[in-house]
């Protein structure tokens, strides 16, 4: 089974990110023609109240608008094609490695939704049922999928035959439907969300093995080379990983402003229990009847929330130039007695030659706001670069660009224009990324003792310490952290393990340590 | 509102479409490394039994697998890739129109679908509803979206305050399900379907009238100049528009078998009904309040049924070239003796060729299927171009293709490989078209009586008569033509009209002919 948790879920919710949606100011009285409310700042500041901040962000930064029913988000356009570019991203990559798109259906039939006892235990409670057409009763009520392996498993079963049919490897581009009732946040946790699933089969395990760590890699490159958010892999507990599965692995990242792990995305190996389940069986190169081992991955919307936590500000979002539908946008600067035409022929020329160049720019030449608000707007949504041209730059045959991410202007030549943006976006995505790793580094504090432990959780830290890797261990560490805060947990086994010097201690029980493990808070 | 019949419906199906769906041989027993059944023929004849041939057709060609709920389908690779092709080609045109993709919540509120009267009316009956979520009852039952109007257009009223925020032009790609319960059919009618929908809003009526027709146009490609289907762009009368709208237009396919008409996208200018419904004001540039004018557009999977439906032959599936995931599939035939070796090189090096040269190419090499197995498999698929390479080929430098429409054998230099398959495929792409279109134009008949009205529908024709284009005269045809196949009703009035005589009489009421319009049966 995938439980929830792997992907998405958290044990506690950042209190207060839904019930206090900052909509009073979006859906105000009369309907004038008024300045927007974006880009007119943010009432809340990101170290002072973190929920609060997030959810303003996602909402001033046009990325969400809150939906009727609690737990649904709308994705509007500017958050829409951050997803698009990272599917642009990976669905080739995994076509390049024989994956094939697919789609199967929203609906399951109890039937053989309960056919996994785990599967179904992992998943009942946030199960929405479709009980009723139109105003007649259903004769069986029929699931929405929370996950696909029951969905999709009858019919490997009925596709594999012989050895030949091997593998058998499928992806969708779907949306999922988990009714829980904790305090939902936009892309973090909701009811409803958009991501992909593969399911792929093997007649072997090292070819499972293999594409599970081959999958993993392309997640951290959606974090680390698009979202420009620092992550680990590694291996989850046997209490962590996905329960019915063999293993699960994961790339974990960390929100230093509140102390809590997040499980960025999972690649877990199922080994055979579905295959014995659902009788996915084949006839093997040497005629004999073998069972499949199988994988199953994801990643989801929640990739958006953990970008926007990451690198966000009072100013509001920031968008790391790979992933922005906007990279560069080009404010007139119009004076008083200036070349008015000139300027506005200026920016567009900027926005031709960039978009020329296949950087996306676009300018706003939008008359009832002024330069101030424009910039203010503009930084609200993130976009990485601002480019300002007034009578000076006109003059001097330049423009000026001004930085997202650590406000650094910088004159530029018109006539180096793309060669400087271009090297501009680069360094942007590459700051964002030093600058997260280094928050997140300095997060991250090794322990030997449970009096380290402790203080480093309260320290709201990600935590490195040694282990014995045993399954009671983890419960009691659970059981002794409960309190208002969430308990701790591991978060993942480091696939780069540092050494261990032999003798070290399990920090909670005592007994050797086996491994080094990250533990802290989670979402 | 948008009645389903406008998108997908029809007033009748095909008589056990999905009741006698072919599963039991696919299903079948032991499962050993047996042949497979795909490409061992079919058992109905398109000719015969249109419907089990259609079923057939789509289970063994690998595109459909059959679900345990019923009216559900599995799109597999085959037809997945069909789908993605389409988008490819429309996505990025949608862009260009400065529409912006987005995407909004499955669910809806009870009290917002109820909004427009004819919307829920149009929908009630077949509207899927949440009811339970776990063991708990919700509070209020939860509807899953038929169509997203009453979905997004609430928001529409938040988020439009002046004429700067106008045009509003937003796109979804995402799943609609329609619990209906006439005859199920994969593509054509299934309960839940993937489809795109567009929902627009502008200031004034010319700019949406122009867009109702840029996007008609659009669908219209994706039908000629994708699928190789003719169709008829035009108007639906006022009994089959969109109720609620203001106009519809489609493009309207036929289906010679059957003699059906079958909708293939629509356009619609809703006006401004929804706009009053939902509140979707503005301040205009006068400073004066002003209603918004919006359309909607949708096309969805069933493109993809009528593609089937037009080309598909007693060998099974034919594929347009554009759409092909494989336009080109390389069979070695290997003779005892031969060089065998030096044939599967050939084979890898006329893929790799062909794939540098951006053709969709990919080989056979399975070694438990004789060749001439392969052939019929690949036919089944109906991919359009087969290159044979065997003994006689390699001694001649050559390669055979086989054309899947018209069964012709071309023999190649395997130096001219390149501009031959090329000039091949754009030849299998015109033709397939052509054919089409001489069988559907000796399909349309025009009359001017009632008489040969009558006869022409007993005939299967799409008729193109005279009308006088009143409401209650094609109530009134619908009711004289009721019977077991089903009533006629107008397809559209052709944009392209035919001349109309002065003193022409309407062919069902003997008043005044003010425009040509088709008529027939239709899905």
């Amino acid at each position: 089974m995938i439980k929830v948790r792997r992907i998405r879920c958290s044990s506690f919710a950042m209190a207060g990110s839904e019930a206090k949606k900052p909509v009073a100011k979006q859906s105000g009285g009369k309907k004038k023609e008024v300045k927007k409310e974006t880009g007119l700042g943010l009432t809340h500041r990101k170290a002072e109240n973190f929920g609060e901040w997030y959810s303003e962000v996602v909402v001033n930064a046009e990325m969400i608008e809150y939906y009727d029913i609690s737990g649904c988000y709308i994705l509007r356009p500017w958050s829409m094609a951050i997803w698009e570019i990272m599917q642009e991203f990976f669905d080739p990559e995994i076509k390049k490695m024989k994956i094939k798109n697919c789609y199967f259906p929203l609906f399951v039939s109890p039937g053989v939704l309960q056919k996994e006892k785990d599967h179904v235990e992992g998943f009942a409670p946030e199960v929405a049922w479709v009980t009723k057409s139109g105003e007649s009763e259903l004769e069986i009520p029929i699931a929405i999928r929370p996950t696909s392996e029951t969905v999709m498993y009858p019919y490997y079963s009925k596709w594999i035959r012989g050895h030949r049919d091997l593998p058998l490897k499928l992806n969708q581009w779907c949306n999922v439907v988990r009714w829980e009732f904790s305090n939902p946040t936009p892309f973090i946790r909701s009811r409803e969300f958009l991501w992909q699933e593969g399911h792929t089969a093997f007649a072997t395990k090292e070819e499972a093995d293999a594409e599970v760590l081959d999958i993993l890699e392309l997640y951290r490159r959606i974090y680390e080379e698009y979202l420009a958010v620092p992550v680990i892999k590694g291996k989850k507990s046997e209490m962590e990983k996905f329960a019915g599965g063999l293993y699960t692995t994961s790339v974990e990242a960390f929100i230093p402003n509140t102390g809590r792990g997040i499980q960025g995305a999972t690649s877990h190996c199922l080994g055979q229990n579905f295959a014995k389940m659902f009788e996915i069986n084949f006839e093997n190169d040497k005629g004999e009847k073998a069972m499949v081992w199988q994988n199953s991955w994801a990643y989801s919307t929640r990739t958006i929330g953990v970008m926007v936590m990451v690198h966000g500000d009072d100013k509001g979002l920031v968008l790391p130039p790979k992933v922005a539908s906007v990279q560069v946008i080009v404010i007139p600067v119009p004076y008083k007695d200036a070349d008015t035409q000139g300027i506005f022929d200026a920016v567009s020329a900027t926005v031709n030659t960039l978009s020329e160049a296949g950087i996306r720019a676009d300018s706003d030449f939008r008359d009832n706001y002024s330069p101030g608000w424009k910039y203010s707007h503009w930084e609200m949504k993130g976009v990485p670069l601002r480019i300002e041209i007034g009578p000076k730059d006109l003059a001097n045959k330049q423009v000026r660009a001004v930085r997202r991410d650590n406000g650094a202007k910088i004159d530029i030549a018109s006539a180096e224009l793309v060669v400087e943006i271009k090297k501009l976006l680069g360094d942007i995505q590459q700051n964002l990324f030093d600058v997260a790793k280094q928050k997140r580094d300095e997060c991250i504090q090794v322990i030997h003792t449970w009096d380290e432990f402790v203080q480093a959780l309260n320290q709201r830290k990600m935590i490195l310490a040694p282990w014995c890797d045993e399954e009671e261990v983890e419960a009691d560490v659970k059981a002794r952290t409960k309190g208002e805060m969430g308990a701790a947990k591991t978060l993942c086994s480091p696939f780069d393990q540092p050494e261990l010097l032999e003798g070290t201690k399990c920090f909670a029980s005592g007994k050797p340590a086996t491994k080094w493990t990250y533990w802290g808070r989670s979402y």
